[in-house]
């Protein structure tokens, strides 16, 4: 058996669910040796404060600082500023916690310093102990923008503000045709041992880093072992509206639904055990299905699950060479 | 004896010693009633933030809001951000509560959005419920900087980094020259019946507003009566380093050396009892003196500060007349 802690991995990552997993695949390979491309489809601008909720997500989850109960925000975080700030009118929708806030302060102060996202990302990572390399999928501008039946909803006004409850009639990922990846996307993909797309929902957290310019044909043209583990898990989303998107859309919940958005360049498919039965549906589209407990329900089972994606895509790629 | 309701009065405040005054001025007269015309030579930006400290001193106090205990910031304030922004490498050496945070959030936001700062200090006091008009002294560039033998130092470095340990050899407002008072400044002088100096630092607080184009010469020429409230009792400064810094400029801190300061202008002084010595060589330089107690150590005996005030002013206006 190989050593996996020797293996580059490039993770593409959305938010909750991606951060999980990924908490788990730095106790499997070092983090020097993980390369994350960051969503930033849901980044938004709140009293003069650039947010990347995304980025934040994957970089306090890692450095062992989110709020475990909400997968979110910092643990044990107070709201005062978040209370003067509705005291001076604003609508405090946006769970902005008082330690989180530091982020968003810092991260404008760099990039009104002239800091690219990326550079102010990697500042950020590095003053927060970690060493792995979170690059957000471009430094250009790119919004996850909903289209709804209450009209046109940013991410975050869909998501947060209005609790997923109006229905999707379309998805946008605005600039994603001018945005050009941030310098080192192409260089984790080219780098990596393994690239693994985390349970994160494809449509809405997965979609914009694929919609930017040239990362889902390099995906198509790569010859390395491209491993997915399913967010959906009987016909539900573990963590957010994939789900309810998907009928929405017309589409079934499904980790076979998942599988279709990823089928032109996925080689291996991690789905959970209670899916047993679409196996044979997804392998029917080309992508080799390895089926095993997907609930990261603690640091082990995360650990594990990243240790069995990772054996997962090796197997695949030396069945394949 | 006059209704003291009725009257107008323009204040020129710096911190502490000013919003304190002013508490007690606003059970006098109703708030519609007072400007106050305050010191922006110790703003600075922190982190990309826009900070007042005097106005915020001021507009907390009135409102209520202020940590009695310190005299500015915020009663029970968290300190969770900065304890973050100190964990980025940030030297926490500005102690910005979280509360108080989204009041310099929201104000460079304002900033940011074409206000000016008297727009949006405007703004601020009317979110709080303010009713006075508090007008920053210019919206240009303004700031006390002091030469001392650790160097040049912005005010808020040397009063609060430096914890006004270094040798003040001289103070500089820069700026003064070209700012133009900010629009409500002179209508507010016009209009006013009573001009009162607040218990401040006169070189460091009431000292950069004086220097602003225009408002010296305006007191000069003003038929108004003009009084002032000594900040230093018995030697001392109440708060603050103006006893320090006025040896430091071989100066004997003293009343008497407030008075000289403003001898071109002022009318009637309020001096402590406890200087009651000092009154017959303050009359000398022809300012009339009016001893009473001075130490505003409970909302009462702020009211009766601001009330003997008034008092003195209309006085010695109606021997004038």
């Amino acid at each position: 058996m190989e050593d996996l802690s020797k293996l580059k991995v490039t993770a593409l990552a959305g938010g909750v669910g991606a951060a999980k997993f990924l908490r788990g695949l730095i106790e499997v390979v070092p983090q020097e040796n993980v390369s994350i491309i960051g969503n930033v489809g849901d980044d938004l601008t709140l009293y003069g404060l650039h947010i990347s909720p995304d980025l934040d997500i994957v970089m306090y989850t890692l450095a062992d600082l989110v709020c475990k109960e909400k997968g979110w925000g910092i643990e044990e975080d107070s709201f005062n500023c978040l209370n003067m700030l509705s005291r001076y009118g604003f609508d405090p929708w946006f769970k902005l916690g008082d330690t989180d806030l530091a982020t968003h302060i810092y991260r404008t102060y760099l990039l009104k310093s002239g800091l690219t996202l990326s550079q102010a990302t990697l500042e950020l990572c590095r003053k927060l102990g970690l060493k792995i390399r979170l690059i957000p999928v471009t430094d250009d501008y790119l919004r996850t923008v909903i289209y709804s039946d209450a009209g046109r909803l940013t991410f975050q006004e869909y998501f947060v503000k209005m609790k997923c409850e109006p229905k999707v009639l379309g998805i946008v990922f605005e600039g994603a045709e001018e945005a050009e990846p941030s310098s080192g996307v192409f260089e984790a993909l080219e780098e990596a041992d393994v690239i693994v797309l985390c349970p994160s929902n494809p449509i809405l957290s997965i979609g914009p880093i694929l919609a930017v310019k040239g990362i889902r044909s390099f995906l198509r043209r790569s010859l390395k072992p491209i491993v997915a583990i399913s967010p959906i898990v009987a016909g539900k989303a573990l963590k957010g509206p994939a789900d309810k998107i998907m009928l929405e859309l017309g589409l079934k919940p499904s980790a076979l639904t998942v599988a279709e958005f990823y089928r032109d360049f996925l080689k291996v498919f991690i789905v959970d055990v209670r899916d047993g039965n679409l196996k044979f549906e997804v392998e029917q589209i080309g992508i080799k299905v390895v089926l095993t407990d997907t609930i990261m329900s603690s640091l082990s089972k995360q650990i594990t699950l990243a240790r069995e994606t990772l054996k997962a895509a090796l197997e695949i790629h030396n069945i394949n060479c």
